[in-house]
């Protein structure tokens, strides 16, 4: 199955700006080769679920390492036979 | 405050492919006139609380019209004082 | 329509411990006489769609008045003719 | 650190009344032993982030046996030091 997945994941106690560790997470991801794409509420992410879900794995241990307290939140759009899913999703609404 | 808020709304009696009301969904939010932005999982609106509130109200009126069951994600991030948000958190990841 | 909605709100500007203001956004909901349900991730509402988002609106402006950053997910099901939802999903799951 | 995750997970290919697959995805997290919790919108776990995306994966693999969409939503509260986290949060917010 094409797994296309949004990811938003952040420290809850360095207070207001966490954009230095969600940069760390950006890193991470795009360490990882794997197809995302940048919005201002989070990253998706396509792959099959072990890739994706790999990956997400690393984000944590990445910000687990220094925060105490992480929250996440995922959405996972999982479908059989997809191909380029990101593109074609937004391609379908916009046609 | 300023309220970036990501959107997913979709029927769950209309079969799989769901793409013809997501996009009766985003009419609503052009027609609207909010600043958006749609990616692969949802639509990322920009505004204050009660503009993005009613817009939300609105699509969910136009997928009740028909539809019998709708399911709805919602994320939101409000922040005071901050403007242009949706291109300045992106820029902030990216710099 | 029946809306069951998943409500999550907490400040992003107040340190790791936000009990404090989730138990303000509980009082206003428990004031508002709607019914609802209390779990580790979120307070689940039942109600009518504007019965709901009025509760959440002034959830909302109760952490905003001394709150200069706010996080929020809301997750909903909405269901034509379902009557009693909290309990008649979760008797569902447990038959 | 303790993880407290609140998941849903059904599929989008199979009608309105998903309760047959959720009821699958239920039965997943019961056989695994981990701590656990229902609710109208979802299933709360806590474990260790591995445990709890062990379980997860299983919960997908399951499903993706018959099913050719899958929708899933998983919120994820990580915090260093937590013992008995979901009771000690609600109990917190009660108290």
């Amino acid at each position: 199955m094409s797994v296309i997945a949004e990811l938003s994941m952040f420290p809850m106690d360095k207070g207001t700006s966490v954009s230095p560790f969600v940069k760390r997470v950006l890193g991470v991801i795009q360490a990882s080769g794997i197809s995302h794409q940048l919005n201002p509420m989070g990253t998706v992410l396509e792959g099959e679920w072990t890739e994706v879900m790999a990956v997400i794995d690393r984000c944590y241990s990445e910000l687990a390492e220094d925060c105490d307290r992480i929250y996440m939140t995922l959405k996972v759009d999982a479908r059989k036979g997809r191909t380029n899913g990101m593109r074609s999703k937004v391609a379908a609404l916009q046609g």
